[in-house]
């Protein structure tokens, strides 16, 4: 069965501690090449039967609506992996 | 500066209740194509300079070791974003 991915971030302006927490554990490693750290979601939905592009346009509502809150959150991906897919998908 | 993505996600093999939580919402909202959730994270890691082959590999490790915990979660994909990546990745 194809299984598509929705992938969220919180929105650039806002603080993101937990981004940064992470970020802290680099740089106490050493690791400074790495100047900052955002840490957000990864959906796998998976579906049952081919996905086409009224799966998709659903799938876009729910990744609004119930999978991210818009307030705090973008959805910066959607793509479908495994069987079945028939369309491409953009965020 | 570009951007390293590195995802990660719930061992399939194991219970993930957040996953389900979300399997539930979606149900009572009638939208039963969708046979299971699962929920994992998605780091954005700034770098500072080109991405090269150390860059990835040093990211590979930080992947297994600090990102992720190895016990239950596992490093799903890492790709780059963004100007003056040199190189593919797969995880």
């Amino acid at each position: 069965m194809p299984t598509i991915v929705v992938e969220v971030m919180p929105k650039a302006e806002l603080l993101d501690p937990q981004g940064k927490a992470v970020a802290g554990v680099l740089g106490r490693l050493g690791k400074t090449r790495f100047t900052s750290v955002r840490l957000g979601k990864r959906f796998e939905l998976t579906v049952d039967g081919p996905v086409d592009e009224a799966v998709l346009a659903e799938v876009r509502e729910l990744a609004d609506s119930v999978l991210s809150n818009a307030v705090i959150e973008d959805v910066v991906g959607i793509h479908v992996v495994g069987a079945d897919s028939t369309v491409g998908v953009s965020a």
